[in-house]
């Protein structure tokens, strides 16, 4: 077999590498594809190298299928197709009140301990949803990012017919926009990049450039002068978060999905006047990846369109130097089969 | 009968007028006390003169009696004590979605139309709420800013035995710490005025000067690690919102009460790995006046310990003149008794 390794730097190395037996209540898995998510790539540009143990394999958006399973381990069989959530909660205590998926002591498989950027991964069995048979397993590695838009349109509550405005229209912000399509919201998506509002547009997504579209008074158009009724924060842009409020009917709620690393100016008095409601979302809970693989599995979503590229293993080095200026790359996939 | 006007410049004018007859719909009430508010106070500084139409009559916490009643009111009695919630929704519109509340075009009464501090005040009956009888006229008073209170807290969803910690100390603040005590929840006040933190403490509130006390370790001292469940913002200071997120455990809440007129920082990084949610809080619904009228008849709460000065209503001029610079006020009332 042959792993990658993040060595820091902006340098990947391949090498040929052992497998791992799976111990008491873990699974090897054979690793199918394998997306590079926003995170891979700023651990690429060293920003997280205080956290990464290096030379590490990262990569957490996986597709694979069960090789050999560790003493313990019920409910699968050799063979079986399955995705990772790449979430240990096993450092979880009391203080946590039960709130697994967001524990103080998480380990995120793929950053803190060996992602799936090889052709074997041995995982704890916890993590793994099986998927359907015959599910393809290109799309299937797209059920880590779409299990975060399932998350995000579950805490934000969304509701059939309601307008949902997503600001900023990357990976997780087009999946958050068809997933709240899904369950029957209007949705307008918000983006300055020209490649990505037609990307979005050719996805079936009605899509604003918001210095050529008063989208406020859109807002307003749509919902018989209220505003919007769900407000997705995806951009991390600090003019989005300073005008997102002005967008929103009274009583309109905003979900978080975006990382700020500094704080950002928001528009209390909104808060107050029109009684907002705003909730942070990270990551997912089980629930939300059963609802992803249910969505990958029936096909309802143009998922296959938003993988534009396939590299191999060997290439990953060359993969994440041409993303770093591509212009025109929605979700690229890493081919880990052996 | 005499009535008092604000006409701009600091000045208050106090003349004989003329009793309003009631209208269909309407009552008249013979005014018993009227506090004054944080809102009285800008406008007295002249911060609202582009909304308020001079010379006005204001005030807006009042308990009365009723006096006269018009056509087609039900269910009151000459002689009933009631206290008035200055909502008038008449302005409502479906764009709305039955939140009266804050409905878009809300004519606050006492702002917007006039206010209590007079003899003799007519008001819609849907604004009226009974008092049990033998209920004392001066906590009485409070019902309005209670109200606030219980309906901050009913939004937060504060719970027995929760952690709740109250940013301010002034009138609402207090209310809102004693109202969470109310509901069986642990409260921590913080506030930096010696005088307000000493008059918390003679409520029997816990209370912390942030500067001497390590709000973010007490938190979770008393939690066991995990961080408060709730922290109501209600000093309106820029520290405070900045720092408000390091309190809260993973799935805290904050109600903002505060108003701020301009944006501010917010750490939206807290929100997104805690999943913190906030909500903006503002006047009040009915059933919040009728948990505020339940409190004030109970005498669960210190209210008449809040009340440190009564003035006239031919004082009015001196009465504001004074809460200027007076440190040791906390609710002034005007005697509006003809
Ligand atoms: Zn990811
Ligand atoms: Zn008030």
């Amino acid at each position: 077999m042959i792993a990658s390794y993040y060595e820091g730097n902006k340098t990947f190395s391949v090498k040929s590498a052992i497998q791992v037996a799976p111990g008491p209540g873990e699974v090897r898995l054979d690793v199918a594809y394998c997306g590079i998510c926003g995170t891979d790539i700023h651990i690429f540009h060293g920003a997280m190298d205080k956290r990464v143990d290096m030379p590490q394999t990262i990569g957490h958006e996986a597709s694979a299928t069960v090789a050999e399973i560790g003493e313990g381990v019920t409910g699968l069989a050799i063979g079986d197709s399955v995705v990772v959530r790449p979430l240990d909660n096993r450092g979880e205590t009391t203080a946590d009140r039960g709130i697994s998926h967001i524990c103080k002591d998480l380990k995120f498989i793929g950053i803190d301990a060996p992602g799936a950027f090889q052709n074997s991964w041995t995982v704890p069995a916890f993590t793994l949803h099986k998927l359907p048979a015959n599910t393809d397993m290109k799309t299937a590695a797209l059920a880590e990012p779409l299990a975060v838009a399932c998350h995000d349109v579950r805490l934000g509550e969304v509701k059939q017919d309601e307008l949902a405005v997503v600001l900023g229209g990357g990976p997780i912000g087009l999946l958050v926009a068809l997933v709240s399509q899904a369950v029957g919201a209007r949705v307008i998506l918000s983006e300055l990049n020209p490649f990505r509002l037609e990307f979005a547009r050719s996805l079936g997504i009605e899509t604003v450039d918001p210095r050529e579209v008063d989208l406020v008074k859109l807002c307003q158009e749509r919902s018989g002068g209220s505003g919007a009724d769900i407000v997705f924060e995806v951009s991390g842009a600090k003019p989005a978060a300073l005008s997102m409020t002005d967008l929103l009917a009274i009583r309109g709620r905003i979900v978080v999905v975006a990382i700020y690393p500094q704080p950002t100016e928001i528009n209390l008095f909104q808060f107050f006047w029109k009684e907002l409601q705003m909730k942070g979302a990270r990551v997912y809970e089980p629930e939300d990846y059963e609802k992803a693989v249910q969505l990958v599995a029936s096909g309802a979503l143009p998922l296959d369109r938003m993988i534009t590229h396939v590299e191999t293993l060997e290439n990953i080095q060359q993969a994440f130097d041409q993303l770093e200026h591509a212009g025109n790359a929605v979700k690229v996939l890493i081919d880990c089969r052996g």
